[in-house]
């Protein structure tokens, strides 16, 4: 690992001169937005796997019983303060990734004793693979509240207009007469499935730990201990084994985003279909947007179109990360490893985008029961 | 529903008369293969509807205290006996989908006074969602027993050459030693999370019943007694709303099982990349295929190759499903829902058919212990 | 080779006694349909790799002057005449493809002299590529007729209908009036796009012929009159490389299939969206179906319904055929190629039922010109 | 249009005052890199927007035979210089794209005058899609030089080591021998095939022209004047049609850039696989990295694994294209246009980081023609 190492930072010297500003932020507006889009960022996969490293050291402090300034200089080398995030990912691109700068760097910072407890026994893989989860874990706090919020404005549309009378529509014919509130119903499934999917496997992801070829003979013998105190230090489960190319949690975090945003998906749909021009039972009247309820039907529904958008990017981005999963090789991937960070990160920010807009979408919607009564007289007097 | 009824019956006696062969075997022999394509045929999902309405009937003769001869009667006309699987499909394409021709075909079995408790207050996604299940349910059992004599394969593996040692491959290079009980352990968290995630969704497998615009109100004030029923009879959950537009549960499936298939394809990566000439640690030996265990790296680890082939099968049709599932409209889609079938139906064969090939690859596979040494020295040699 | 030809027929012949059936047809009725299906079917595979040996074994007597009842044998023994279709794909399943059991049984039904001309200088992958590219031509060719046909369907729409007056919709809300003649030309786009696309892609379908490795090494020095000879059999082009794990040709095939579906896709949803009930414009009624034109938004647009639904099938494997394309190892890939079989004809199935329900749909389409002038009154007055 | 450009007037300012951010950059350090994270920023594509506007409007100025202060006010006001990037994208947020905003922006800018020639006839949609051209071509040409430094790369490669005996290898195993230039020749027609294809579809990229539901009405009798003088000024095919809803140029680009991306998927697989420890033959030798030409084969190939991950991306996001084109709703989608802008992106980073990474590759490639002749003597005393 050494000659790595000096590699690392002296291509980190390296960045440091030829400094890249933070580089262009592609057009995404729609889909990378609100506090997910923070957790998301370089900058907070940089704060996740110094947290890693943060936790890692203290944890063979504390199993070996090192003297209380080491566990400071841990503390003090193993945090985000002064490190150059720019410089590290840009050094990132020789190794392939941003453990290999961050390691020296931070052994650096901490001084020649507490250096030998960080990064101890493992291996980039295991840092970046439980900084990745930790990142999951903020994105999924983040969602989670904001579906808690969707959820309230749902009811409260509920509550509202539930009992109002409506035509059902069965390939968008209609069928026959159900109310508001058997749409709200479905919609509160829909929000309630996609937040107690991303809860479930929240409440499972697992911490990485095996060391340089998965395997866990790198630990001194201390493996039990360093996994416990790693996973309570950073709230994540102990795996019974190493899941360095067997990628389930990678891909039940893709299912799960998956099925959440297509849950979200086909309320977005819902509110679409029912504010078109020809429906007029809903409408998005957008604050200080001058729209009226008597001219509901002509306000494109703007923040529902947009989840839309959010939504379809998803169910590329599971391919992408089961097609990864399916093709990691023997004790390290060659490729189907780093494809999952970009991928990974899209499906949370996607995910987060939709559920984001279909909140603003809710809080914009304004239903319309007259014209629910009079599309259901329609009906009735065409049968 | 009468009209539509009518024109069922009156198509399903055309087809009948125009009677199609039954259609050509697409060319797909590596992924289509095992029981798990029996228990996907249109053979199968004719089966599965019938024993849904059968179920269905059932529940109503109970809870409305039907005479016992009613019971008989939907007992004897609720079976594939004398159902014209081809006859019910060609006529299923009038109307989109084939229970419109199969309802008026099991009222008229069943005589005059049973056929109003068949299909009674229901809708064909009803039947056809609930089939689906029962079709899953079949596809889980058969691919979990599968998998089952896989563990217990890899663990016989793991018994006879634990304990070899070998080195340990990062990106494909030679890193440090490790054993081969630690691919061997690799491959049984792939086989036991296959396992695990095809349980955990086989274990909530749901019915649907909803009705027409699946609002629940067509049950007559029953709805609550014929749903315990219902499920108790099939064995699936009782779900707490309809599914009919939120997808959460096809969703779950594509999930589950696509994480089940990347596991699968990671393990006969592992096989085809310690099977290579260069390598020459494993070789598929076939059954009477003439080789010998000295030339044991000249044979091509066929199964292994094909499990991937079949493996690459699937993140498309998760993402397909998942598309699916976030543009189902109103209270029934118009095309999401029929786009839903040949998916799933795919998504159960490639994945059984990874299992199966995987299962083939390990009873084949023959561990060279000497090249792991010849190659763990060579290693060493050149550090 | 020989040991493997060997095993194959020894295979060819287990198979032939434990005889399995045809094989259950996978429930896939809305998809698999029409000519392609027998165009896709084993049975058209297994002729299509007949015919591949057929003309390379001409090619090769042409080329070594052989006597005339060479050519005769070869041409009586490379027939589908007689070869079991099912014993061919049971016994493939020993060596992953069907060419290595197909090559002894055609050398033995040639006999001896001719045998040698059969199969010759080339490998399993040289037959089946050029196979597949036979199978694409062959859909190619009845997707692009039926796509004339519908073309004929649209335009005489436009003919009938095109100058009556209706409201634009824009994100389905209304916006200024257009012509029904304005969306009939759009349609157009579409076809015509679907049908230009497949067809630019027909006309350079090139045949494979590389050997062993694809180095063309194999072939005596004859290879420039054999790819000659082969490509004017068999109307297919000479490529300037092979194309073994650098799939071009198969990724260009998945690109324009998949345009051509998207494009047949917005159209369907056209149909769809103004066959709603609350639209009214566009109906689909069937023949024989018992709907009149004066409830024509009573009815199921099911053949726009089915087309899209076909039309959902084909990103996904789109996506599997460009993951495989990218995943090609060195002179034959483990697992990327025959991952291409069942997904290629899966595309070429699913446009090709796409195309088949949309002229469906066309053909029972019914324009309500009366309710579009009503939704454009309708509209203006909302102003 | 004229409240919502009030409303996208008050928004800008809304938004101005409320100043957010450039935004965090995601993580995705692997794939955003090279001049093409430039070309498809949010200011390439604000920049884009404008120059369609700057060219509309001059368009609109000599077809209607405007003073020559007009031309200059709309020249000085269609420039990106002052307009405030973040700013637009924030109000963009209200309509759901950033043409809204931007366009009384520009037009306040250039005063009342010359105001009344900007955006005439058209809609945002016009604007997006042509500016989206416009990015596509800029990221057509930036990959494709790319690749002719790429192809040299792989020619010299090949003039210095293509007469090198080596084995070829099929489904990993060693098959018969052939020579390095073999393998550049395959790598060769990888890297002329993705540049052929993207060459292709960028001579065709078509401007959009039609208006609110793009039936070209909105042109005061000038579509054929303003469309050509706009296809000269952009270096744009004027298309037949307008594709506001058929998107056959946007599948397009995606079929033809996800084809690259997999032939450069190819050769990058090559390069790991023949880099591996166990085969030795390439090696990626960094410069400054310390590395020596006799221990090749301890260099992990981290540019072709960067390569990888990169073209992982890629089916998964053409899917995304494909699904979002056969979904676009009658005169303008509500969501599958939205949907394709951060995917198109994805795409043109992604492929262009796989190019680059490539290119990387190659440069550090060291062929080690001795250990290819040891493998070739190994694979032969093995027979």
């Amino acid at each position: 690992m050494l000659p790595a190492q000096l590699l690392a930072a002296r291509s980190l010297a390296l960045a440091r001169s030829h400094r890249r500003e933070a580089g262009p932020v592609t057009f995404d507006f729609l889909v990378s937005r609100g506090p997910v889009a923070d957790a998301t960022s370089s900058t907070a996969w940089l704060k996740a796997m110094i947290d890693v490293e943060a936790a890692l050291g203290q944890a063979w402090a504390e199993v070996l019983d090192a003297p209380a300034e080491v566990s400071r200089a841990i503390a003090g080398a193993c945090t985000p303060e002064g490190v150059e995030v720019d410089a590290v990912f840009a050094a990132a691109e020789l190794g392939g990734n941003p453990v290999i700068p961050l390691v020296p760097l931070l052994r650096e910072r901490a001084g020649p004793q507490a250096a030998e407890y960080i990064h101890r026994g493992t291996t980039s893989q295991d840092i970046l693979d439980t900084a990745a989860m930790l990142v999951v874990r903020r994105s999924s706090d983040l969602v989670r509240d904001r579906l808690l919020a969707v959820r309230a404005a749902t009811v409260e549309l509920g509550r509202r207009h539930g009992s109002a009378p409506m035509i059902g529509r069965t390939l968008l014919q209609h069928a026959v007469p159900t109310t508001f509130g058997a749409v709200v119903e479905r919609w509160l499934a829909g929000v309630d499935s996609a937040r107690a999917e991303i809860g479930r496997v929240d409440a499972e992801l697992p911490l990485q730990l095996g060391g340089p070829v998965g395997d866990r003979a790198s630990f001194e013998g201390q493996f039990g201990a360093i996994v416990a105190a790693l996973a309570a230090r950073l709230t994540l489960v102990a795996p019974p084994t190493s899941w360095h190319t067997q990628r389930a949690p990678v891909a039940a975090v893709a299912g799960a985003w998956g099925l959440a945003a297509a849950a979200i998906g086909s309320v977005a749909l819902d509110i679409v279909l029912l504010a078109q021009s020809d429906v007029g039972e809903l409408a998005e009247i957008a604050e200080g947007a001058g729209g009226s309820s008597s001219m509901a039907h002509k306000h494109n529904p703007i923040a529902a179109v947009c989840a839309r958008a959010a939504v379809m990017q998803t169910p590329g981005l599971v391919a992408t990360l089961l097609d990864a999963a399916g093709g990691h090789e023997l004790e390290r991937a060659a490729g189907a490893w780093h494809a999952e960070w970009p991928a990974l990160n899209r499906l949370l920010l996607a995910t987060a985008a939709a559920v984001d807009w279909l909140g603003i979408s809710l809080d914009r919607l304004v239903v319309d029961e007259a014209r629910m009564a009079t599309n259901l007289r329609r009906s009735q007097e065409d049968e």
